[in-house]
């Protein structure tokens, strides 16, 4: 049995995002997935590295799979692109050594939220981008904000979903935020994200940044354990996970 | 009166086009009047550079419209973008002198046609590229075809329109052509371009660099006046209005 990895890139506006859960969904493992089983003439369980959620976009997912083949890398990766819909892509596509595991494996991810605090649009990327106008954005608050963010913490008031289980403490490596011509690009590097956890916090940074918080209240925040004390989840459309991290550490 | 000069952006996916033909057709050009109507209580022309095709995009249409308002450049800009469909905005808007023309002042033109040669999409940029992965592409072949093309000539053979009366003769100052990863832009410059001539002369440039045409085969193709003697035309996708000049020529 070979082990694949590839590198995915996806459009994800008119997906309910990444993971398949009912058979009708429309999600971009499903896409994947549709290919590869045809391919294989089996089902073949692909692999990523996480979930995205619905209307989220991915410039740099990895996901593996395991297949008897004689097929090369290249035959593989042509196969897919010559079946996906022209919202995903297999940018990369590589045998790798047989105990790689898309999940398990990843080290760290980074995302990517986009900001336009402009009224004028980028109309070729209005899809890519979310739009904040209602109040000046003042980035040094937000800097300030983010600083208290990173490190490890329990993130229970960052997380979308009220039902979860298992441990809600991540850790976050880096937030850097960067301002160019009425755009914020915010860019989070952690060893996980929680469900919703970029957007929520992308949102409570928004809140700082427009004078609503201040940068003091996080800490407070993330020691309420609630996630009511945080901010309003962001829209999808501003969201990219850039890339997953398989590296060693440091 | 005072007449106001703006630049515009669009997306032209969805739309016939920059002409407002039938009041139900869906139309850059209609999207802007409604909107400029509704400020003014009543029809004021929105005066185009020149049409674009059904579904060709725009980074710098030139409009004007004549208004006797006390409202800034500023408040006009801000309304257009406040009504507009997230798909067509408005960059710059100023007043400019009473006797400006949008269409008649222009000098000249510079469209940009891009295509991507890899079975690999972009799929962020997969609206705004046309995909062409029959054959590889010989740029220099298509540059010494393009070389024949610049200058003054009836270009009757590379008119989409087969009962064009007026005079066919136009000019072109330049083609500038250049690949950089599986992308080639194919820039055009000229005078003035006659319908669908830019995405026919981008299908007879990739039919010579597939190697179907001779670069030398182009001068007799325009001595015959006859729009069977050119290529295919390219799909409206890829092609983009990038600048109309009003400064004075050279």
């Amino acid at each position: 049995m070979r082990n694949f990895k590839m590198l995915i890139r996806y459009d994800g506006s008119r997906y309910k995002g990444w993971q398949r859960l009912k058979d009708n969904d429309l999600t971009v493992q499903g896409k994947l997935q549709e290919v590869l089983n045809r391919f294989a003439g089996t089902y073949v369980e692909i692999i990523g590295s996480g979930r995205t959620d619905a209307g989220v976009h991915a410039k740099g997912q990895i996901a593996n799979f395991h297949l008897d083949t004689d097929a090369s890398p290249e035959d593989l990766l042509n196969y897919f692109n010559r079946y996906l819909p022209d919202d995903i892509a297999v940018i990369e596509l590589k045998e790798c050594a047989p105990g790689f595991h898309a999940r398990f494996n990843a080290i760290s991810k980074t995302y990517r939220y986009t900001i336009r605090t402009s009224n004028i649009p980028n109309v070729f990327k209005r899809k890519y981008e979310y739009t904040y106008t209602d109040y000046p954005l003042d980035v040094e608050k937000m800097k300030k904000a983010a600083a208290y963010l990173i490190g490890t913490h329990d993130f229970m008031s960052f997380c979308g979903n009220s039902h979860m289980k298992k441990s809600t403490e991540r850790t976050i490596f880096s937030i850097n935020i960067n301002e160019k011509e009425s755009v914020i690009n915010i860019d989070y590097t952690g060893n996980g994200f929680l469900q919703n956890m970029v957007r929520i916090m992308t949102g409570t940074l928004i809140e700082v940044g427009s004078g609503k918080r201040d940068p003091e209240s996080i800490p407070s925040l993330l020691e309420g354990k609630k996630r009511s004390l945080a901010g309003f989840m962001a829209p999808p459309q501003g969201l990219c996970l850039m890339n997953v991290d398989y590296s060693a550490k440091g």
